[in-house]
């Protein structure tokens, strides 16, 4: 059984998206857009809906050329759980700007409003521009980060037990509102907090909500081996994606662990009724791009000059990884696109605009269906993390072509069977620490 | 004209509601309970709902004997953005415990959700134990807040002012989704904060959430004159109200403002179709007292012990203010208290466990309409911020009798002339300053 979360991102994941005569630039501050978006993947019986979330104004790729941010994540997800009955909401939260006890408050508030749908995607944050929006002269070091991030986690963790599971006893006769010893201090000191607690809100639905990672860094699959409850992950084919779930999956034993941990790898996809009215749907999408702020961009991926490159022509063949002195991550990304794609400068420039690092799929309903279904069988992935490049467009084709064809395979529930996150992604209800 | 806003608070402000057989005691972490509130509030037109804000189990006076705490008023108040239409929706926010940049992006995001409709107000939080949750040892001194709070609301007010207005022109053929030059960072370098800004949420609807500030003291009141657009006000009958009321309209002026500056005092009011049908609903909730740890709690205000007294006999006389060591502020409400009503034992401990110092009016809506009336035409008030002892029956209780007599009046809106809470409260709408 496949898990599917829809990462909701502006007009879509296509930079140039917004631009498209249909999207829905003007209704990026319309709260009953987002819930309208999360009707429609709860059609689909989706497991959650998904926001990243940034501190400053063109993080993440967004700029001057198209929107720059937008609602703050946990205010909007709480007016989207009302719009909703089933489905996960999962926002990212910074360990890096929030403190321990703000997020475990809101995060379990929320869970009592969903009704036990709530999840956290723990982010230590990476840029400079945020850090300075905090009272940061710069981003913290990665170390310091990770440090900070889980003893974050730990004290979050401890102030969701703080209240046992049946606390509230409202006995209106006695007096007794909570049960005598039911509520406790957990008089957390570490490196980074003081938290005394206890929390000011009863324990969760979901006894914790449930928490995401996403990191790829060592520090962060070992973070996510040993909090992490499903994991969002980057991959760029099957085999980086097998890769990376085989070493996670084994890090997850290795800390003593016997959870799921369902592993969703980010996917783009473009979906036709033929091959090649998909392919038009992504090129439509690619020709909305800023030619030249692109190339400007590419310029600095590649660390060469592009600008005259003609933009159907295949693009050029590139130095080999071992001579770039750049950035290793992105340009392995482009080396393998190049290699295996043959794309022309413009096809190239649409695939970084979408994703960048991301599986992307083009096809049919039953053409996508196929490959997401070998890479549940051959262990590269337990679910997918969806990025649709256009919004609502890509979402509503996905949930009304393809989601059909992955029922039909009994690949995808064709109707919610918990009513919580924690029961959407086949987690137990942890047992409060005592 | 009269403003009125709703102070949501518990089962209600009686210490004891919870104890009552129809109190919604289940009900504090549903959210639709909440709604329910917000539209009853709603139904007689009232400007705005009110949440108060600690950051530990069991502050104001909330302890092991009754609730302790709930959900969390900005997470909450989204939902309830989307349960109602033309009513504000204020949440304290603590400017000790957040950052600028967090309170503006929450404040911002919940003003476009509500669509122009959002308070914030800024309070410093008293509490070691909630200072504790935080990362404090101990909640830093007063003027130390005081000075934070003060650089924490010209950063917000900055942030909020780092969109122009017109900002999104949202040019798909140009490419351009935000006017060159719109939106501008804010460089802030304060004592307190590092704040680089711009922010990142468009300007709200209404360009600043409306601030409120409830400050008693001189920094407080000095607070308040310089930035408060409406003011929560503690005052246990008209003369001292009438005290304060002078006092912060001339201080507004000294800090060389004429905005409205709306003050409403808290009230608390007891609503019967005969004065003793009214007196009777307050006995009512005053009977459920737990009447051992009242009495200890009555002992460590006026230092004496009083576990033996009659509860149905007169209060002996007190000692006169003077002659008492402890806190003077709540020992000379409990002397007002005595001399003015002459109240039993268990009636005194009943205002001391709805409202406190706040003032009390039980009577005929007619009765009740009149002194509000009075409170208004002396220079009292602008209005009140209704402190309904039981919930949802106090509270219903107004909004059926009293409202419809003050509309008769003329003293109340009949309807919602305004979209905005700044409309509601005849503010004008801020001009960003450049």
């Amino acid at each position: 059984m496949l898990h599917l979360n829809v990462f909701l991102f502006g007009c879509g994941h296509h930079r140039a998206a917004w631009c498209h005569p249909d999207s829905a630039a003007e209704r990026l501050g319309d709260i009953a857009w987002y819930e309208s978006l999360a009707r429609t993947a709860e059609r689909g019986k989706l497991d959650a809906v998904f926001f990243a979330d940034g501190h400053s104004a063109g993080a993440f790729g967004m700029g001057s050329d198209g929107p720059l941010w937008y609602l703050e994540p946990l205010t909007m997800l709480s007016a989207m759980a009302r719009a909703t009955e089933r489905i996960g909401l999962v926002s990212t939260v910074s360990s890096t700007f929030f403190t321990p006890f703000h997020a475990a408050r809101m995060l379990a508030s929320l869970d009592h409003i969903s009704g036990g749908r709530m999840g956290w995607n723990v982010v230590t944050s990476m840029f400079d521009a945020e850090a300075r929006n905090h009272g940061f002269e710069a981003m913290p070091d990665h170390a310091w980060r990770y440090a900070r991030a889980e003893e974050f986690v730990e004290a979050v963790l401890r102030l969701w037990d703080s209240w046992d599971d049946n606390a509230l006893i409202v006995d209106r006769r006695a007096g007794d509102y909570v049960r005598p010893g039911a509520v406790r201090r957990i008089d957390h000191r570490g490196e980074h907090f003081r938290v005394d607690g206890p929390l000011t809100v009863p324990r969760p639905p979901q006894g914790h909500p449930v928490m995401f990672q996403a990191g790829a860094s060592e520090q962060g699959r070992d973070l996510a081996a040993r909090y992490a409850e499903a994991i969002y992950a980057v991959a760029y084919d099957l085999p980086s994606a097998q890769a990376y779930y085989r070493d996670v999956k084994r890090r997850v034993r290795a800390a003593g662990r016997r959870d799921p941990v369902p592993i969703m790898p980010g996917l783009v996809t473009y979906v036709g009724s033929t091959e090649a009215e998909a392919r038009a749907k992504q090129a439509e999408l690619d020709a909305l791009l800023p030619t030249e702020s692109s190339l400007r961009q590419l310029q600095t991926f590649i660390d060469q000059d592009c600008m005259d490159w003609d933009l159907d022509a295949p693009v050029p063949p590139l130095p080999p990884l071992d001579a770039f002195k750049g950035p290793k991550g992105r340009y392995a990304t482009i080396l393998r696109i190049i290699d295996t794609e043959r794309p022309t400068l413009r096809q190239l420039l649409g695939r970084l605009a979408a994703g960048g690092g991301h599986c992307t799929m083009v096809g049919t309903p039953e053409q996508i269906a196929d490959r997401m279904e070998q890479w549940l069988r051959e262990g590269g992935a337990d679910g997918f993390n969806l990025m649709p490049p256009s919004l609502p467009h890509s979402l509503d084709d996905f949930i009304d072509q393809v989601v059909p064809v992955l029922q039909a395979r009994g690949l995808f529930r064709r109707d919610y069977e918990a009513g919580t996150l924690r029961g959407h992604l086949g987690l137990a209800r942890p047992v409060r620490k005592t």
